[in-house]
């Protein structure tokens, strides 16, 4: 591959498309895909910092390209911040959307709407094979709002349909992909990766 | 009913007994099945504390009797100190212990064992009616250990198969109702309350 290739750790067509339009042409964005004998790597860090760079630097080591990965998950006030890095196995299952959003529902049941605040928290690693000591960057973003508490909407993933931002009347679930781009806790962490990745040598 | 007869706020003959070993025989105490039309408390508290007195005093209120409740629940580090207040329903149906035991697990498959601290938490609240103002006290108990990772033990309920405390090799399920009593949050929050419910004039 080119020196000028990155890898996003990553299966998710959706998350590669986005972070091409933010990264824009220069780039060459492969997935994992390319790469059918990655390692798969468990997220066992305590921290969404902690599981990106686990994964970015995995797969820095593994293909020898420059590797971003990020993690990513909703923070509830009422379950102290809680499901966060369990998002996508609240409800046992890995990757379960349809299981997780109930389940979170479910818990919230008897919760005051006062504590129904929440946020979407999303951290971009990127690592850098180097000869010796890879460089690293990790970043967060993060979008504000709170649950609601019937499901609304059919796009984006996840939580998407019960989470609705402050000082918008929709779930990030009825926004356009460009709209949820613009203020999405996945875009801001990537945007603000976006020099540290396009600056590179590489 | 006589003046020294003090109600608890469960309908779980368990923690009557419970409690009934703890203050001896001055006091009479009677379940929520002695009144059948007392009111459904939704526990919509944040913590503990909040919810025990929100049940002590619904049902001070209504019995006009001295009311002794306790809430409680496992605090996981790895969880930010949930499922805490929402133990009983975190897999979103109230009181499924199977269900909540199996989800917990399930969501630490990939936490690493150094983050499997937690504690068990119990805070009691006694309210006595008064003409005007009534009288209230809260107290709390707890106990300190570890989740394991596969069920032990047939005794106990909850999540006590895979609860061990800190300086025994047994389950708070694998225990004696008395070796449990002696240590458990429950039975340390309840004899913390006990001078003062002997002590208080009723």
């Amino acid at each position: 591959m080119s020196a000028d290739t990155l890898v996003l750790a990553t299966r998710n067509q959706g998350k590669l498309h986005e972070l091409a339009r933010i990264l824009g042409q220069e780039i060459r964005l492969v997935g994992l895909d390319a790469f059918p004998g990655a390692p798969d790597v468990p997220e066992t860090g305590a921290t969404f910092e902690a599981n990106a760079l686990l994964k970015a630097r995995a797969f820095a080591a593994y293909t020898e390209l420059p590797a971003v990965a990020d993690d990513s998950g909703l923070c509830v006030d009422a379950l102290n911040g809680m499901p966060g890095v369990l998002s996508a196995r609240w409800a046992g299952q890995h990757g379960d959307d349809k299981a997780n959003l109930g389940l979170l529902l479910a818990q919230v049941t008897d919760v005051p709407d006062t504590r129904l605040g929440a946020r979407f928290v999303c951290a971009a690693a990127l690592v850098v094979p180097d000869d010796g000591i890879p460089r690293e960057w990790v970043v967060t973003g993060e979008v504000k709002g709170r649950l609601i508490r019937a499901p609304r909407g059919a796009g984006g993933f996840g939580y998407d349909p019960i989470f609705q931002p402050d000082g918008f009347d929709l779930t990030t679930a009825e926004m356009t992909p460009d709209a949820k781009d613009a203020i999405s806790h996945r875009g801001r962490a990537f945007r603000a990766l976006a020099p540290f990745i396009t600056g590179s040598p590489t």
